[in-house]
């Protein structure tokens, strides 16, 4: 009898946001991975902390600062090994996904490297989309609204032809590219309909209109919303 | 002290993807309200129905099944009504939802008519657009994908201007659109790469290849997710 890996979407950040299956699923497997940062600790597991029972044999899958390509290759390699050996023995393994696992998540690396030999299941998560709405106060789309989710690291020229003519979108993964992203929709005359949200549901939360955003830089975790309408803001 | 309105997500059909924060609210509010057909059982109470404690008020809001605007546009307003009516009294009332409140939900009808004068929190929940692609077992969208999300009662042509040249994307709310879908998709030469799913996460749940797919028609809660590249769906 091999284990099975559980790919578990742990929610955007308030440990409350997680699901009665995660939760079983978590505190039930005798080993559980998580995504972490070359030194420090591990946001995911930090969101599932107030819930974990003790005892449990940990993975952190730690990331290089510049996480080029190949490196991060290699990283996921390893992982991927200590779980099968894992799995090999018969022991089930959690692997935490900040959000949903299958929404521009990393796991989709490891899924990649253990589903063809072992057995994978994928536990929807609450992703941040839909938690940036929600503490907006807005909704992210509604009757036939087409909805656009764009990933800030494209390019300039890339960002303005997706952004331009769209009734609703979200620029996810902001981070560094927060200055791009406002030349864009200025030049697109969005900036006035553009929400930024930082850490959503988590205690540092952080929204306001982007306009008033003074930073050059953001974190990761952070998200612009923009809907044409307008009036689905208010 | 006036009560408060929540507006819960509850997932997308597996009583155990609700969230810890919603069953907590659920649990302790002395008044639910939820979406049902004008005869017959809701979906969303029945999703949450092992976990009620029993003694909560229920207000239906039954929809005609012509569901014309102007009808619809009446039900809110009584259901408006009488949740107000509960705030005023000091009674909090939750709102069940089902998938996500504020994505493409009919609680911003209600949220909408509450909002500007009473307290309400929404709890952002599972969507059904990450449970299709946790149940696909198929990345949704990684890397710096676009995904395009867009509801099927568009038309024939503005279908195809979405749908030209997406790389991640999903149809909603598909229902008795399933033919003018697939014809787009033809065209467009995507319909090898086109999945079905129908009430991803319930006991009912179907999956297929939609050239697999003999009906013609699908339920409301059924999606077709695409992937243009392909390989995220190996």
């Amino acid at each position: 009898m091999t284990g099975r890996l559980y790919g578990l979407g742990i929610g955007p950040g308030d440990p409350e946001l997680l699901t009665l299956k995660a939760l079983r699923l978590l505190q039930a497997a005798p080993v559980i991975a998580y995504p972490a940062p070359e030194d420090g600790d591990s946001l995911a597991r930090a969101i599932v902390a107030p819930h974990l029972p003790g005892g449990q044999t940990e993975i952190a899958i730690r990331m290089p600062m510049v996480a080029a390509r190949f490196p991060a290759q290699e990283v996921y390699d390893w992982a991927a090994g200590e779980i099968g050996a894992h799995l090999e023995a018969g022991r089930d393994v959690a692997a935490l996904c900040e959000g949903d696992p299958f929404f521009y998540g990393s796991f989709m690396y490891l899924f990649g490297r253990v589903a063809e030999t072992h057995a994978v299941e994928v536990v929807p998560g609450v992703s941040s989309l839909t938690a940036c709405a929600a503490v907006l106060g807005a909704p992210l789309a509604a009757r036939n609204d087409v909805l656009t989710v764009i990933p800030a690291p494209l390019d300039e020229q890339a960002l303005a032809e997706r952004l331009r003519g769209v009734e609703a979108a979200a620029v996810i993964k902001v981070g560094r590219h927060l200055q791009k992203v406002r030349r864009v929709l200025a030049r697109l005359g969005l900036s006035d309909r553009a929400r930024y949200v930082e850490r959503a549901t988590m205690t540092q939360q952080r929204i306001l209109p982007l306009d008033s955003l003074e930073e050059e830089g953001a974190p990761y975790f952070s998200m612009i919303l923009i809907h044409r309408r307008g009036e689905a803001w208010t």
